[in-house]
């Protein structure tokens, strides 16, 4: 078995301790700051003791960006490997000499725990033996382990709030617009999942349809028109002079 | 055995096409202008003569919003149960007497043929037996038939423009920016997924996640910094406003 420690108790936490978990090749202690919150990990053994991370081989540090310097401050620099998962911040933020990035290129939250078994997980270390070690770990989890520096691992953040944080505020329009005419919550669901699925199968630049592919100004007139919100109405705009402009190079 | 014609060789024609075949409960004709494209419809009777439409019991226009009404001059004005399949077309654009309209809430193309089984048939006709028809037509493909007005199915179809055209926008910026990058062109894709699989599982506004919901301006003007296109800049400036506008209320 190898020794694992989390740091933290959110979403990643809890994605990440059953996957590890379900596995059955990783003992696993979760340390936080609210013992309610570690009742959630009945599994693994828990503590509100940040210097019992230094027990185990590898510190896994999935807390938010922010609390990143602060979590390795209380546990202390030490020999052991330690990681955080955030995608956005660079390798360098941690000051232990065999520190690591393990950042699991997904979406989570605590109600529906996601199989981590084909996410990407972007890997990047100080030296070749913790690189070795992570890349060994991250393999328990995900059979889809990349390794990539700090820059690239940046880029890999950006495209993916396009495509998850933008995506998914669109759906939250699109079930308000719902919700405001009155018609059943779960109408746009089979689409919404279609279009995911086509996005990977085609080049989504190459299936782009609607009203401003089509260049349909009298549509975009009617729709625009339909739209009492005005954030709504102006991100239609927005959205439709993007797209012809992108189709139409006007 | 029910005799349809459907006019058009485009994606919805052949969606619904592969749809009614695998019913076995539906003889089909095929009209369409192109005989090469005819040539696609093996398992129906094809024509390029649009007055043999009247051969059948029911005529499904599956064509642009701009041809509805000139296929049902082509095809005359008759007896026969004629459908048109528009979201954003009103039920009158036709002039027959036994009319209605059928519209799958779907995103169609010509290479990933979808299931109709679980998507909303939305329906409607000018008269009581001719939606009574209509309604046992679109059962035949689909067990989720919805019978909705001209008003109410031009606001769903206002909806799904955001769920999709402009979501499949944003997946195609997320995908370019992988190529400007030179990442992997998969990395994005369990992450896409997974976003659409949570907007339906949860109310997309209270998963929301990413730097513009937690009004992270450091993340976003290091962000803005990273894309070079103008369009993208612009884009992804406007939807972190709107995501900050809505969560807290600037």
């Amino acid at each position: 078995m190898i020794h694992i420690t989390i740091v933290g108790t959110g979403a990643l936490a809890r994605n990440l301790y059953h996957n590890f978990i379900e596995s059955k090749k990783v003992a696993l202690q979760i340390i936080g700051r609210s013992k309610e919150q570690l009742d959630y990990f009945s599994n693994a053994t828990t503590t509100t003791n940040f210097k019992s991370a230094q027990d185990s081989e590898l510190i896994i540090l999935a807390v938010s960006d922010t609390d990143v310097s602060i979590c390795e401050e209380l546990i202390g620099i030490s020999e052991r490997f330690i990681v955080h998962c955030a995608g956005s911040l660079a390798l360098d933020v941690l000051k232990s000499p065999n520190a690591g990035v393990l950042y699991p290129l997904q979406t989570f939250n605590i109600i529906n725990i996601v199989d981590l078994k084909r996410v990407p997980i972007l890997i990047e270390a100080t030296n070749e033996s913790s690189l070795k070690y992570i890349n060994n770990v991250a393999h328990i989890i995900s059979s889809n382990v990349c390794q990539l520096n700090s820059q690239k691992r940046k880029e890999a953040h950006l495209a993916a709030i396009f495509a998850n944080n933008f995506s998914n505020y669109l759906y939250g329009i699109s079930k308000e617009l719902l919700e405001e005419f009155d018609l059943p919550e779960d109408l746009l669901d089979e689409l919404i999942l279609q279009t995911a699925k086509n996005a990977i199968a085609n080049h989504p630049k190459e299936i782009q349809s609607g009203p401003a592919k089509r260049n349909d100004v009298t549509a975009i007139k009617l729709h625009l028109d339909m739209i009492y919100n005005p954030n709504h109405k102006d991100l239609y705009e927005k959205l439709s002079n993007a797209i012809k402009d992108y189709y139409y190079e006007l």
